[in-house]
């Protein structure tokens, strides 16, 4: 088998620094710390960046991807819109404020850049089914780039997620199976699965295939300092889950920086969680160094992981870089989703309204500068969280179609 | 008032050619025909166009908007996927397929692209609240690009619409009026509401600013031009609704064989209706030059248009062109939506049911070169008409998280 990873060169343990070929494993074999990708770069510059093409494909010198892999079906996504929130700065009391919204990727949640990544790595190791445990966009973002790229497909859900979530990862074909429990229990079962004769050859892509996958969320770090102007935001607000999209937005901006890219100045990495599912938040302000799991009960059920794997990660971010991690009730969510939506035009799923919701407490309670430049993100669609709204989601009126039945409404 | 509309000059006619000076007029005073925007065009380069930004602002000046348009708030629409479709392609036997994929819009229509150019023309006229009578994804346009840009907003649906296209209209605030009744009746109320005083300084999008609005349109046509490589398709197959779209992609086309960006050579347009609301595709096939008006009845909802504005200018441009007009039955749009996700991972509305279904039968049928270069628009999001595929939106199997359970199951 002839591996291509670009610029990719070895595996190597978060926890000892223990190095490994490139190959389908994800744990160290030392300490069984995570494993992920080490690189040897080339020279990078800007120049070569900006005539790339409009996707997450013009940093492939920095990801683990061969240098064609433009060519091949991919679903391509990212280089989705950073919009200046004049409105909601304004609302919020924020002088200089962005929403990175990645709800226009083509699943349209920010798990296609993580997809695209691992499809690449299933195609090195001749994997033909591609599987994951997913909170629901997971799910349709596999599926999708499986239809496209030509694999087969068979990803794991708790089967109470969101109608939405479920049509959309069912409609690219494949196989969906709902399991009865939490996120968690998914999860481990997909453990189980990758060391059985069933699950021969599958990429998982969140799994055996994590020190690949991951690296994509990097590119929500490279795409916000390029719109930017090539300049790191002086604060962030992210999202939790699992944690990994945290840690690799921050390994992305210093990796900008080691390579000259961007100036070398401090930034604030903020977390976000909800309530119902805030192990690391928690954590965070007890002054822990690991994470106690919880039996997650929210309406972000896309966040509703309770053994969140990166989350003595996303603790040490927070506090090296002067963030902090916060959470908000489902209400909260709520009030966040439609404060967004009415300010800027953009309608994001309980996640958005998650990192809205947490970015106007920690601004309310002085943890965030109002004078700084900041950036948060929107990583899915309020489409596929409806319920979120639905109590609001008749017309004002109805009304014959004539003129005096509208005067008598209005 | 100083107005600024770029390189639009005036408004012209379509029927008899008269011009009127720019302004919220639609109607010739002369024989009641369409008015349209006329341009003096400066030197437009292909160079020029590319160091433009990654929406529809890189075409501002083959647009009825300022110079100055992208520093205003605006929901920056377009420069979407067009797809290599060669799954999809391989199902149909065509052998150069694309798809230009609108899903990826801010609101996940190709409407974004219409109500951008009708909010310059709000912000020219001094209007303070946009408003439109909508078959869904419209609605969700306006509001959205209203809260952006700081206008007030009011919008008129058929109350009858999909609770997803309801639930989007309401999130963005504004009003939002249910009409029972048919979008053509929704429409006439609008009409009848510009010239009472209730509707005064109000910009109906679709109304009093469609001669702007509808010029939207023609983006399409320019970036699938671009990112041929600066070529026209040899085929093209477009939804009609009211048939705007459709007439403006072909004005999209001439203007880039005028100005020289393109070879001049020939295209086919094909228009796509269903079944169940298909005025056009009668007329087509019956060789009349009018359409005679029908009661829609189809799951394609956002194509419900029953006395379409645009009908014979359609039947013209394929005519002409050597197109044709075909319609599909909601079974056939449902079968397409299957067949375009699990080949390209692309998930359409019942619109995009209905341009992949009239492909598939026009190739069926010999009216459609498979050997030719062809584009198929996606205009619209199949998270917005979940109804369509809702059949199938279980999962295949629910297990508890046990490999026992698994291999049960599978
Ligand atoms: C919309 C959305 N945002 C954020 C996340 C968080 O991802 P992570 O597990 O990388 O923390 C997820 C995870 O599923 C998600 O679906
Ligand atoms: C998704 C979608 N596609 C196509 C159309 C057709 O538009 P037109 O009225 O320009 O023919 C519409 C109109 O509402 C639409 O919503
Ligand atoms: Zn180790
Ligand atoms: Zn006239």
């Amino acid at each position: 088998m002839s591996l291509d990873f670009g610029p990719a060169t070895a595996l190597s343990c978060r926890e000892c620094g223990a190095r490994y070929d490139l190959g389908p494993s994800f744990a160290c074999l030392e300490c069984f710390g995570p494993l992920e990708a080490a690189y040897s770069f080339g020279d990078v510059t800007r120049a070569d960046i900006e005539s790339g093409p409009a996707n997450i494909w013009r940093y492939r010198s920095l990801l683990p991807v061969p240098a064609d892999v433009a060519a091949k079906p991919n679903m391509n996504p990212g280089w989705t819109k950073l919009v200046q929130a004049g409105n909601l700065g304004k609302a919020l009391g924020i002088r200089s404020l962005y929403v990175k919204d990645d709800s226009g990727n083509p699943t349209h949640s920010f798990k296609d850049r993580v997809v695209a990544i691992a499809v690449e790595a299933a195609r090195n190791f001749g994997f033909h089914t591609l599987s994951c445990s997913s909170t629901g966009n997971l799910a349709g973002a596999v599926t999708a780039a499986a239809a496209r790229a030509g694999l087969d497909a068979c990803v794991f859900i708790p089967a109470d997620l969101e109608q939405a979530k479920i049509a959309m990862a069912r409609v690219f074909g494949g196989r969906l199976i709902g399991i009865d429990g939490t996120y968690d229990e998914v999860n481990r079962f997909c453990s189980e699965l990758i060391g059985d004769p069933l699950g021969d050859k599958w990429g998982f892509v969140n799994v055996n295939l994590r020190p690949y996958y991951a690296e994509g969320s990097k590119t929500l770090a490279y795409e916000i300092a390029e719109q930017l102007g090539w300049r790191l935001p002086e604060q962030i607000v992210i999202p939790i889950a699992s944690g990994s999209q945290l840690t690799k937005i921050d390994k992305g901006f210093k990796e900008l920086i080691a390579l000259g890219l961007v100036e070398d100045r401090p930034y604030k990495v903020f977390g976000a969680q909800a309530q119902g599912c805030s192990p690391v938040s928690t954590a965070f302000k007890a002054g822990h160094e690991v994470v106690q799991p919880v039996k997650p009960d929210t309406i972000a059920k896309s966040l509703a992981i309770g053994n969140p794997a990166d989350g003595p990660y996303v603790l040490d971010i927070a506090r090296r870089t002067g963030g902090a991690v916060e959470d908000v009730t489902d209400a909260e969510i709520v009030a966040a989703i439609k404060l967004l939506a009415s300010t800027e035009g953009i309608f994001a799923e309980t996640a958005g309204g998650v990192t809205v919701g947490v970015l106007k407490k920690l601004v309310e309670t002085g943890r965030l500068d109002p004078e700084a430049e900041t950036v948060v993100l929107n990583t899915g669609d309020g489409l596929k969280t409806l319920d979120a709204v639905s109590g609001d989601a008749a017309p004002t009126a109805v009304i014959r179609p004539s003129l005096d039945a509208f005067r008598a409404a209005v």
